[in-house]
Formats: structure tokens, sequence, C-alpha cells
């Protein structure tokens, strides 16, 4: 016999609508509970099923839905068609890639659940407490349908410790190496999913760096916060006339000039260990030794929680003000912001006011998102959290 | 000796922004007032110099900025380089395009006037009486760039009431043919201008139809509101196994034919004279006599106007609820709305009930706006209108 939780009178409204989450406080009672992570039914007050899905007691997303059907058996089958279905839909939005995110959590209907492919590497983050107890069946179907030569588990995200589980990095099966290749749309990429940041890449932005190719011709492009060099290589590719990538952390630096070599293109890309704002800063005081007409700023996430989002905004603002300031007419800002809590339209209030400060007319050639192997889940605006845009200096 | 026009105090802030208009409601007083459209100076209630543009004494949009410089002398010369900006900005966006909409009012930096370019042919929408007055420097101008052969001016435009201007359609210079050829990405278009929708067809959506060509191959496609059949015939094109355009005009249905022969896709593609909501609602209940599993849905803009907002809101919702209730799992559904009224957040919103009114779940897997032939001036949110989903049901 499995849990049984009842959500409180009217608590079933979100989870009608399409969401998949109940909060601890939404919830009435719940019978039979098991350890944390358990698989259990959902009912709302009035006893109408909703589903099942895995219940956690001391998690404030205490419940996960994980199919709508109450007597579905979640076991190797179902996550082997769940995966199976993520990966077809890989397959159309990337006819042929093999290196991709292949399972973006809720949004493919797996709670808790990232995996990215690099290839034959998997590497997953398990970030809720039911997950890791179905890792058995995760690795089961991916073995089926991939056959990887390795598994790697990144686990070592903050958000664990809310389902109480370890921070750890650890193998799961088979072989990882420690610097692991792949190719993204036609360019040699090696990355350390071990060491790197959240998995080791950022296939997020894909689409933005093939929508940006036919822009980068003939350039002089400045690529910030470059990481493993994956815009500036772009650029390169595209017929940059000259291309500058600049991060603050060595080791990213060291695997950008590993992946310019890669692709032949070390005589074509100079790679910087340097922080944007300084860079960014000499920039808009026109104290560069080169003169880009095109700048490329895709930090990290400056706003991982909402308390963080009001420092957060002055920052990306100082960054694109600085950016603005320093480009001529004509001159292209492809600029960024990966929060959730930083929506859209605050994102485009903030680059106004930065064009403002920066004393520049600009038009807002294109206003995108994440790339469709993070497909936004319609009944959760929240899976939506990558906002991207390319601004032409017109004054 | 030219007009003056005095904002009130603190009524320069929009303006300070990057905003191009001042409303009548923000002026302290005109000093020399010329006819409407006269060129004006603009100034702060401090006395600070703002630029110049069309000053109008009985338009709610009193002022329209056209330039930062007071100085700046608006004749042949100045919109030549303000016409020869936006012809290279398209030559960037569509490389070796002949058609385009050349120039998007507002957003460069020309308040009130659109020009769409059909190769040879350019057809106007003069929607201030300012840039009417200025229709000799524009023929000029356009005529010292392109030669065409020939200048159309599309003013049945109802907004030209406010600026007390005649509807009208009539040649400017040279020769207009009744149908119109010309070429988008690939597939050869004839148009009505003189006689057809806005300026006889609508370049905005030409990103979001070369987009969905890699999701057309294979598809079974119902192509509503399909106009003259561009999304149509882009899915003949992209491989679509079955493709049905259906469009309430008569006149729309003869063009999408005329159209399909002009590709040799004549034996590709049936177009019908059919109301949408009448298709949406025998797909929705299975009746169709094909079997869609990819509808792209267009309509007209249903929200011209704030007031009729909410009652477009519901035909939006139903349309969609309908198009997502026939769909399957694996189906797609393009959907687009056009109004400025309806903002980003709504309409994704509006999908999102939709798609818990069908039972359905979907992903967004993109949000996308406007073509780049009709840049969003990033100081003013308003020039953005186009709304464009491509949802995946996966459940």
């Amino acid at each position: 016999m499995s849990a049984l939780v009842v959500l409180k009178k009217r608590e079933d409204k979100r989870i009608s609508q399409g969401h998949l989450w109940a909060f601890s406080n939404e919830i009435e009672r719940v019978e039979q509970p098991g350890d944390p992570g358990c698989v259990a039914e959902l009912r709302s007050s009035e006893g109408k099923p909703l589903g099942i899905g895995f219940y956690h007691p001391h998690s404030l997303i205490a419940f996960r839905l994980l199919d709508k059907d109450p007597r579905a058996v979640i076991g190797r089958e179902w996550f082997e068609r769940k995966i199976s279905d993520a990966l077809a839909r890989r397959g159309r939005h990337y006819p042929g890639s093999r290196s991709f995110r292949l399972c973006f959590g809720e949004s493919d209907g797996l709670p808790g659940l990232v995996i990215d492919r690099y290839d034959s590497i998997l590497v997953l983050q398990v970030l809720s407490a039911g997950m890791e107890r179905c890792l058995g069946f995760i690795e089961q179907a991916l073995g089926a349908l991939l056959k990887p030569q390795g598994i790697l588990l990144k686990n070592d995200v903050e958000s664990r410790r809310l389902e109480g589980l370890p921070l750890e990095v650890r193998i799961l099966s088979g072989e990882v190496p420690e610097t692991v290749e792949f190719e993204e749309e036609g360019i040699r990429l090696a990355v350390c999913p071990q060491k790197g940041q959240k998995t080791g890449y950022f296939f997020d932005q894909r689409d933005n760096r093939k929508f940006l190719r036919p822009y980068f011709k003939g350039r002089r492009v400045l690529d910030l916060y470059c990481y493993v060099g994956s815009f500036a290589l772009n650029a390169v590719l595209a017929g940059a006339k000259e291309v500058l990538g600049a991060d603050s952390s060595a080791k990213a630096v060291e695997l950008a000039k590993h992946n310019a070599k890669l692709n032949g293109f070390q005589d074509k890309v100079a790679i910087q260990k340097e922080d944007a704002a300084g860079m960014l800063e000499a920039f808009s005081r026109g104290e560069l030794p080169f003169n880009p007409d095109m700048v490329v700023l895709d930090p990290p996430n400056l706003a991982p929680t909402k308390k963080s989002l009001a420092p957060a905004l002055r920052l990306y603002s100082r960054l694109n003000t600085m950016a603005l300031s320093g480009l001529k007419t004509g001159g292209l800002l492809a600029t960024a912001s990966c929060s959730h809590h930083l929506p859209r339209g605050m994102f485009a209030e903030m680059l106004r006011e930065a064009a403002m400060r920066a004393g520049k007319t600009a038009q807002l050639v294109a206003l995108r998102s994440q790339a469709r192997d993070h497909p936004v889940l319609l009944a959760m605006p929240e899976t939506q959290y990558l906002n991207f845009a390319l601004l032409e200096v017109i004054e």
C-alpha cells in the first residue's frame, strides 16, 4: 500500500492546471507516509485522484507529480518511456546531434532530473530525494536506450540539501574521463564535467550561438564570461575579423584555449584571464587595446535567489551600460541573463535604462530564450529562465 | 523661425529615455506654431533643448521626435541618410534579399512612416501629418537610393484620421501593377498591395516561417488564416506530407492558389475558403476529412484597441483550445497574436489556460516575436507587437 497525500480545499488548482508541484502548506494530511522521496498518490480534498508522484515530508516542495494516472508503475519501463520520449524530441529539434540536454526535469515530466548528453557520456543532476531513490531504474533505462560509455552524477548542487541529500560527484556506471569531447553545430568542444560549472557545459545558449553566426561576420568580437569559449569559437567559424574571449577562471581560460586548438582556430582567437567588469570599464572608456564592434555578455546566474535579484539587477545594468557605452553606431551587443527570478519584461527594462545611461539609441533586434533542449513546460512558467537579447546601436 | 514646443515640468522624462513621443497634455506652451505636422523644436520646461520633430496641435501624439540635434535640417538629405541606414540594417539581417519592411516607423527613427519593399515596388503607409508634408523628400530619397519602378501610397489606415489626413490609396510615382511579385526565402509570392490587407503582405512572420521549416517535414499541416499562403507554401517546400490552407476571404484564397502554382506546388497544397473557427471546431471533434498533426494559427489583429483586448483574449483562447484539443501527443501548434495590447506574458498565460481546457500537457518549444525587419525600438516597448509560440503536445 503506497502513501496517500490529500490536499487542502481548493489547493488542487495549480496541479489541475498542469503544474507538477504541491507545497507543504497545501497538504491537508498524509496517510501511510513512507521515507522521504517515496512514491505517493495525490488526491484533492474531495477525494479526486490527481495522480502519482514523489512525496517528501521535510521539503517545501512536498509533492512532485510523475503521472496523472494513479495506477502508473514508476519503474524501469516508465523511465524508459519518459526518457525515450525526451530523446525523440531532441532528435526533432537537433537532427543528427549526439550532444544536448537530454532531460530538462519538470519540462520533460521528470521532476528533479537533469541529464546532459556529451556524445557517449551522460552527466546527471538529481535534485529530489524521489529521483535519487529511482537511480537504479534511471541507470537501466539509459543503458537500454543509449548504451553510454559512462554516467556521471554531478550532484554538487546546493538545492539537494533541501531534500536531505548529500552533495557529491561520483561515477554511477562505466567510465567517465576527466575531459569529455563532443560537437555542437560543427564545433568541437572539450569540457570537464567533474570539475566544471554545472554539468560542465551550457547547452542552453546553443540556438543563440547559431543565431549570432551571421552577425559575427567581419566583426571585432569581445566575448565576456567566455567560459570554455563557445561563443568565441562560433565567432571565428562565422568569419569574425578579430575575437577576444575573457574569463576570470584560469581553468576556463585553459579549456577555451584548448578548444580553440581543437578546431584549428588558435591563431584566430585570443583568450585572456580577465574579469568582465574590468574589461568593460576599459572598453567604455575607449582604453581597450583592440576596438570591438560586437560584445557578447553572458554572465553566470547573478540572481540565484529572489533576495539576490535587486543587487543582481544593479550589476546587470552596470555591465550592460558599460558595454553599450563602448559601442559606436552599428555596434552589436548580445546580452543574456539566466535566472528565472529575472523575468523577460524586467530584463528588457534593465536594457532600456542601460541604453539611456549610455546615451545610446538601440534597436532590440531579437529577444530570445533558452535552446530547444531546455523546453519550457507551458504550465510551469518558472521553467523559462534564460533571456537573450541582440541589440544594435543605431545612434 | 520654426515653432517651439515647451514641455511641462518633468514631462521630458520619457523623451530623455529615448522615447519619441510627447502627448498633448504634456505640453506647456507652443511658440510660433505652424500648420499641423510642422517641424518644431522641443525643449524641457527648464529650456533644455531636446531635439527637433513634427508638431501637431490637434493630435493626441502632439510631438514626434526626428532628431536629437535641434539644428538638424529635415530635408531630402536627412531622409536619404535615415532610409539608407534602415536599408543597410535590412541588408545585414537578410543578405541579398530584395523584399522586406524597409522602414518600421519609430524603430527606424522615422515616426509614422512604414515602407514595404517588394523588389522594385515600394508601398508606403504615411501615418502622421508631419510625414505627409515630407512626402516630396521621401520620394526623392527613395528614388536616389533604390530607383523604384513605382511607389504606392497605401494610406487607407484609420489612424490617419487622428492626424486630419484623408484615407486614400494612390500611386505616388512610377508604375504599380495590380499584382506584385517578389521572393521571400526561396518562395515566390504574388500580392495585391492596392487591394490587400495593410501593404498587401505580412513580412513580420518571415523569421517564424523559416523557423518552422524543419518542423513541417513529414507533417500533415493545417494552416489557418492562411491569407496569400506563405506558411502553407513553406510547409510544402519543407517536405510536409499534406497541407491544407484556409482563409475566409475569397480574394486571399485566389491569391494563395495562384502562389501555389507560381512555385509549382499546386498538387501539394489545398486551399479552401473556410472560416478558421469552423475548421477548428470540426478538428477538435475529430471531424475533419484529414487528420492534421500540425496547426498554424495566425489570426489577424483581434485586439486593435485596448478596449477590444478582453473579447479578443476570449477568442484567442477559444481558437487555441480547439486547436490543442484536436492535436494528439507529438502534435505541434504554431500560434500567434499581433496586437501590442496583448503582451507576451498574457499571451503565454492564455496558452496555458487553453492547454488546461484542452486537457493537454504542452511544452513551449519557443516563444518568439516579429521578424528582424520589424525591429523593436528599445525605448518604445510598444513597437513590439507580435507573439509567436511553437507548442508541442507531450501528453
